[in-house]
């Protein structure tokens, strides 16, 4: 059953969120919503039912931010049976790209995945779960 | 300005959304859904002023899908100069999971990415730009 | 206690290694032979007193040698639970490198990646152990 | 023309060599020699004719070894162009592999490749350039 909700916007992020919608070929904006919110459920309630699962952490920051480097090696050091691989990327002169490869018990490799894209300095943050989309 | 906007969702969806930013914290479904559409377009309209970027592609899909593995073998190598690493990961007995990292023009690599993560057969792909999160 | 043994060599091999061992400074050619042979055989009597161990496998093929990627990720998924990360990166327009990072027990990584480095068409293997050099 | 020259070595790493050639299958310690001299000349006098070329540099290290980790950021931030990518893989709890991929000018990251491996405290590095064998 369709349910209608009202929902308010800074009418500045709505011009441009039109803009792409039309450009993306969505019929409304219910649909681009909702396909929004069906991506985010999937990622977000994903689970592996053998409870081994895999995941990838992408993490954009600047590469001479020493004490978050630290950090994070240090969170990827404690749960050190979860990390696959950790692999560097310069994308300029500033900005390294780091990607983190992980495996282990979907709750665990979860956590430790929101805590790095947490992280204070952290500058664009994904924690993009290595799901099979049957979840929805 | 803010303004207020109507969206129609199917009752299923909207009470898994409503429980999903309960517990994520939200004050109210407007705040959830503008963050989505913020962290959409940054995505969407990222662009890299000096030309060249750099982008992650997931992947997920099963291995024994051959005429995919050929097919994504097929685009990487025309795109071959932008194409920096291709990672794969056993996710379980049937699931791969390919990590292709990209860098080269904006445009070039975007188009690039969408065509791998609309490729039949990919169960679930993510195009994930190296944004420094400074669009929006 | 030192012993000379006799070595038949080709003359043309003989002058290259001269040069060679010339430019890396060796007093003579006992000690660069007795440096290629400990070097050979840290790698050669590798073992993981655990029982566990990493190796990293590096093959140099050209990637339109269909049959040879088949049977590569045949063997792979044979030992799917040694198989950490496969990484491709295109060399030149015809040759590819992979490099296949593999961890388990030091005796089967040790026969999967034997097996990878002499597959029929590859250019150049190598089967390098993550020793800690503490063999010899 | 075939060449006989006299060689000295320790008898105990004598003895392993023996034990090694034997396991292997050569008729003769001059053939093992022989290619063990070769295998290092293809890795040695490799070139790349177009001047570009690709490498894969292997090192293993104590991850806490804080200061070796400052020197390798160090030295491959210098040659920033040239790191196609860094992947670092825990072996065990005291022991990191780091995978270092260089593409650039054959020169630039054979000098690159070598100032990495004989950084101090580097407990195991091999520089392997992706050769294709045909050198010699």
């Amino acid at each position: 059953m369709v349910e209608r909700i009202g929902i308010s916007l800074d009418g500045k992020l709505l011009r441009r969120f039109d803009k792409l919608i039309g450009a993306k070929g969505y019929a409304n904006r219910s649909e681009a919503v909702r396909d929004l919110i069906r991506e985010k459920l999937v990622e977000e309630e994903w689970a592996a039912p053998k409870g081994e699962a895999v995941a990838t952490v992408l993490l954009v920051y600047e590469h001479d931010t020493l004490d978050l480097a630290r950090k994070m090696a240090s969170l990827e050091h404690e749960a050190y049976h979860c990390v696959v691989t950790t692999t560097h990327v310069h994308m300029d002169h500033d900005n390294c790209l780091e990607i983190v490869i992980l495996r282990g018990p979907a709750r665990e490799i979860k956590r430790l995945g929101e805590r790095l894209v947490s992280l204070r300095g952290v500058k664009h943050g994904r924690f993009v779960p290595g799901t099979t989309g049957r979840t929805i």
